[in-house]
């Protein structure tokens, strides 16, 4: 039997990209060259989706936009977790996005599919993500370039290193969610006033500076206690501080060498922290915004094959 | 005129130890050679008492031994704070038992005194403690030495540098309250059992050696979802894992050398745990049970000059 000749999916076909995360589900409509031509957002994120009630969410949602003759949709994100639609299970790195084309996990054959997280190994213990790895693809697309290091900040933030188009390796930091248990449920929470405010560059940049000469969060977070106690700083700029903390303990985490360069994926808000703290240790950035997975997913869908 | 000849309190006056933190109040009657005669501990941290009810509460749970002709009372910990009894300003490093006696804050001259805590500054940051001190020098005391590194685990654990029988320096590690933080608030929580049930040695021990291993703790963390997630550790164990990961962090950051020894002080259920650690990195270490505090507190009253 002659081998099948494999052919890629013609992208003209209207590509519905979505990004189903923990607390968000966000969706795009994708023109040909993978511009988007219009975006919906909602608070309906896996964790309000009760089991067995995906395909009415999704079709309430986005129902209109799956009626255009031959759609494809591409699924990213927490809904191929086990609490997700379907489990999409982990592709193992290394991994370029026509691996993750080939292991889809299909709701619909041939219609809708959710891309597949990736996991790793050191020492003995996994590491995992879901989504990072479609704005990764999509990042490098809209950089033109296929290798490099890269860090997508968040509640879990990802470190991924690319070479020649595919993900080796990747690391997480809980930097988003300590932040986050240290804003609002440690001692801490005492002192800090209860809206975060303004944003404070020289007290981030303080907090930065102290995290990167500590040997750790355990020792660096309680200076975030004593420079209220003492009166050394200002409430409304502690918030800044302890964020300014919290980002230079995951860069001092990373060891980067001065002359690294870091590509950071993500929203403005927190890309432009990151900027700022990776500048103050020498280190260039290039950011790219949140778009970047829209555009993954139209990678992914080019690399589908029939 | 002549210089005043000091001269130090006779301790055959009875001596009420009093140790009054955050969320616990315990007292001891000690006898002239500072043995513990009688000891009692109510759940009357400072956080219960109103301001100005200090006086009140005390009569109430220790009036009784404060009847005895010429009682003198000794107290350790956060009843000198700001929202304690009064305030005890800090006192500096370095300090050693006779300094901390001659800036006692006398809530009654000659009868009741607060200790005061110390503070200490690095790199612009202040670090301080509170109770702590009078621990230390309970246990210097009671193993007959002068010099030492020491640390007293808890929700802030202090590692403390001592030198001809004075605190040179010290520092905090919030390792207690960040294992609480990521035990009940984070998203660890989810997979952790409700309760922590049985100590697990190999769980605790691996989480030691990843911590080790790893270069912080935002990383090393995220290692208790993964293993979760991949069934790789039973639930039980979860627990002493994150344990082990939380102490192994502390003992990471002060980059202890395998020829380090170490004197452990406090309570048993935590000490065990902090020898276990230890000894995995080749650590000596000795420990002091809790008794110190009110060795700690006969000390600081023999020097007491009158």
């Amino acid at each position: 039997m002659a081998p099948a000749v494999a052919t890629t999916i013609d992208v003209p076909r209207p590509l519905i990209a979505i990004d189903w995360g923990t607390s968000s589900l966000r969706g795009a409509r994708l023109g040909d060259d993978g511009a988007v031509l219009e975006e919906r957002a909602f608070p309906r994120g896996i964790l309000t989706v009760p089991a067995g009630e995906f395909p009415a969410v999704f079709d309430e949602l986005f129902g209109d936009w799956m009626s255009a003759p031959d759609a494809l949709c591409l699924i990213a994100g927490m809904a191929g977790s086990k609490q997700g639609w379907i489990e999409a299970p982990y592709c193992a790195c290394p991994a370029g996005a026509a691996g993750l084309s080939r292991q889809l996990a299909w709701v619909e054959a041939g219609r809708i599919a959710i891309v597949p997280g990736l996991s790793c190994e050191h020492d003995g213990v996994p590491d995992v993500m879901r989504g990072e790895e479609t704005q990764v693809f999509g990042a490098l697309n809209l950089l033109g370039i296929d290798s490099g290091t890269l860090v997508l900040p968040g509640t879990h933030s990802k470190w991924v290193r690319v070479e020649s188009g595919g993900i080796r390796d990747f690391s997480t930091a809980m930097t988003g969610e300590f932040y986050a248990l240290l804003r609002q449920h440690s001692i801490l929470a005492r002192t800090l006033p209860s809206e975060d405010g303004a944003f404070h560059g020289d007290a981030f940049d303080a907090g930065v500076a102290h995290a990167m000469r500590s040997p750790g969060l355990l020792q660096s977070a309680f200076s975030a206690r004593t420079l209220a106690l003492f009166d050394r700083m200002p409430q409304a700029q502690q918030p800044s501080y302890l964020s300014g903390l919290v980002i230079g303990e995951e860069l001092r985490e990373r060891a980067l060498h001065a002359d690294a360069h870091v590509i950071v994926v993500g929203a403005a808000v927190l890309t432009l922290r990151y900027e700022r703290a990776l500048a103050a240790l020498g280190v260039r950035a290039d950011t790219v915004g949140a778009q970047a997975g829209w555009r993954g997913l139209h990678d992914i869908a080019r690399t589908i094959r029939a």
